[in-house]
């Protein structure tokens, strides 16, 4: 039996404390309910960490140790520091991997790593969302009880819309299709680094998606296929020849100038 | 006629003052020399703008009307101002265009817009670098009075080796071999927001590369290929659905939090 | 004022002749009505072939000059002789742009391009179909009459939905939602050899979908984005070395077998 | 401990019959070398197959059980069967894995899965390759005894040389540095429906690249990553409608056609 994959589910944890509608369907907050599924499958270790905990959570300790961390955020996403997210930042170029879900597309960490803005369109009207699996044989869609045509469906969600402003996927597994008339990339792959990205949108707080059982083995697909084989840290060396090179014309010195990361950070 | 496009040269310059092996090479600045080659294709109408300058010469009023930017920095680019790359890249995801130079690589606008760490090889022995063309058919590669076989060569560069850390780009348009050894992505394209990007990586300061007649026509046809020709500005908007909706379920209220770019900004 | 850009628009007129419902909508044929749609925008000069015509319309003197094809086919793909489809395919990847339309997905030459299935569900029930702009900084996606948030709608349409069973394509322009609960890649572009290749959806030959001003519009984007620049002949050269090697060990030597493109074809 | 990959190792051993030189490295064939290699790892179960044996050793049988299929041909690519062709890449677009050796760049099983030429530069001069790996979290790059810096050499190969006339790789795993002065993407991986294909460029048949520890490695990695892990069987089905649809308007009927497989095959 091969070892479990260590998980962090991080999440801000505040909606299911001030809201009852919220508190109602995740007693203990969405990172206990996702934790669990990950357990239930004997293939993860899981460790939760949330913003009031001190460093949120995401201590070094922590992070060294994490193979894949999930991210849940939404409202406080202002409250998480720079240098945590600067921290997790350099664990996923490392080669950790990451799974951000729904209003995460708004996070700190999820920004800094793709560059763009990570705008979209949003609606909240409980719809129902029809989510769609372009990539049948990727890693993330394996083994999920679809319909008949291959989707699922979620009954009562928040409506996420294109234009969703971020890099092109490396890889598409999800699309959905919205009742009150829009489309979204809901399953996209990135590789930044030795790191391994997946944006999932399914997830508003008020609804009780983290429960739906195709959702909880797309998260579990997505630790596995995302989870930290090989960790790469960062260096930009300077490397001397492999082959014999001539001696450099005397008008070409060296302009005297020495780059480290240390110089440029 | 069409209208000429509007381009910015950026550059930190400060080894042309400082080194005077530069100085020797470039005594206004590698500014004036790519400026100058640009404007001989009648093409663009060019401004400069330098570190040293009232907000590095990147005010809002010339962002504004910016089309393209280059951007030459190295040993300095920690001296940018945040707010001044926080501006300048989100004129880049509104849509101008922006070509980075050489070491420019391991500016702060190149790599919060790769988010990753940009690290790669370098050594400095003035050595040959054969820049063979991977996609000839690319409007960057148009034009090149290359080698039989597709190349061209600069006699004395700096090495910059693999690994580039850099997200895939979506295409690779040159790949150069070096002298002593190593291969580089030397023609990097990427698209974010409505921005399109170009790494290209010839260009130490103490080889008289941008005088190159080939690496002036590569710059020229970055700048038509990358420059803004629409602006669209971020938003995050809560849309009305297209389609009629059954009202919500009693049971899912919304969360009773309104998520906007002010909110989370 | 620009050369104007030499179009070929190919149709398997069959429809047009054969059922009344289709007649009634495109009396000359769809072909006619595209290139009457990209003649007036004044950037093309346009020229028509059909299945029934000598070599199917597509001589070599035709595919020479041309700069951009479009394909419509359908219910006669298999009649389409193979070594028209390896003409065009040759020319495909010297560098003519291809714009494959609608039921085109199934075409010889569109699958050979592919090398996929290009497989998809449809329905034929006359629906709505919102086709949602997911790259609006694109060139295909230029000057478009978009409704508020980003979208057009074609009010009959067959459906095509996902899994579309094509390469992921380099850039993906357009996603439609379909009224009957479908998703679907809409606006793909893909590179082959010095090729550019875009595959539009809509124009179902029961529907008067390319009388539609926005799908006109998006037409002759596509052929101002694919149109051949350059051309680029196939070669697999035996080359010389570049830099002095050594001589090969007497151990080593040649197998005796020279490959060319002739050996192999 | 889990169950062994299915592989085939095909040959069409031509050479190493009819040369002598071939025949003192590779006395039994290639595709021996390369099938120990992978059974010494103890995770594949090697079949192997060559032109000569009926059905090309490729039976319906054969191919319906492999997860993975090896791929070496050069002299002898036009003596294989078309029909053979066509079922491989049938099993590939089903969920097979492919992985394509050296000169069958120029195969028709590869040529027409990828849909360009697949031509590029070559030369016989025993010479040296150095083979920088590009993604080092690949994990085709997983476990190999790499020089300090991240490469590693063959000091006697054939050159292939860029333009290499393929779709642009969706992940490039290695870039070769070569004696002569080319460069070459040496190790390309895409999707092609539910199949993953790797193309390996080392292993001309003069010299006796397959023995390379590191090169084996690679093989096995490489077989790992793309064996299949689900069977997509390819279907265009017509599909009814998800949501409720109003009855199409009188005007619009059906173009009294259907469109499936049998139909346009």
């Amino acid at each position: 039996m091969s070892t479990p994959i260590r998980a962090v589910v991080w999440n801000e944890f505040v909606h299911e404390k001030e809201h009852e509608a919220v508190k109602r369907i995740y007693p203990e907050g969405m990172h206990r309910v996702i934790a669990e599924a990950l357990e239930q499958t004997g293939d993860f270790t899981v460790q939760t960490a949330t913003l009031e905990e001190p460093e949120h959570g995401l201590t070094k300790e922590v992070l060294e140790k994490a193979q894949i961390l999930y991210w849940w955020g939404h409202i406080a996403h202002d409250k998480v520091k720079d240098e945590i997210v600067e921290r997790v930042k350099q664990r996923v170029l490392e080669g950790m991997g990451l799974v951000v879900l729904h209003s995460g597309h708004f996070s700190k960490i999820f920004r800094t790593l793709m560059g763009t803005t990570c705008s979209l369109k949003w609606r909240e009207a409980a719809e129902k969302e029809r989510i769609w699996v372009i990539e049948p044989s990727h890693p993330i869609a394996m083994g999920l009880p679809l319909q008949e045509g291959g989707y699922f469906e979620i009954p009562h969600e928040e409506m996420y819309g294109e234009r969703f402003e971020i890099p092109n996927p490396e890889e598409l597994v999800f699309l959905s299709w919205f009742q009150g008339g829009e489309v979204f990339r809901s399953g996209c792959c990135w590789t930044r680094g030795a790191g391994k990205i997946f944006y999932f949108r399914p997830g508003h707080e008020a609804y009780p998606t983290y429960y739906n059982k195709t959702v909880q083995i797309i998260l579990a697909n997505a630790g596995r296929w995302a989870a930290e084989r090989v960790r790469i840290p960062d260096q930009c060396p300077n490397s001397p020849a492999l082959e014999p090179l001539p001696p450099p014309p005397a008008e070409f010195g060296q302009a005297g100038v020495i780059q480290t990361l240390e110089d440029i950070q």
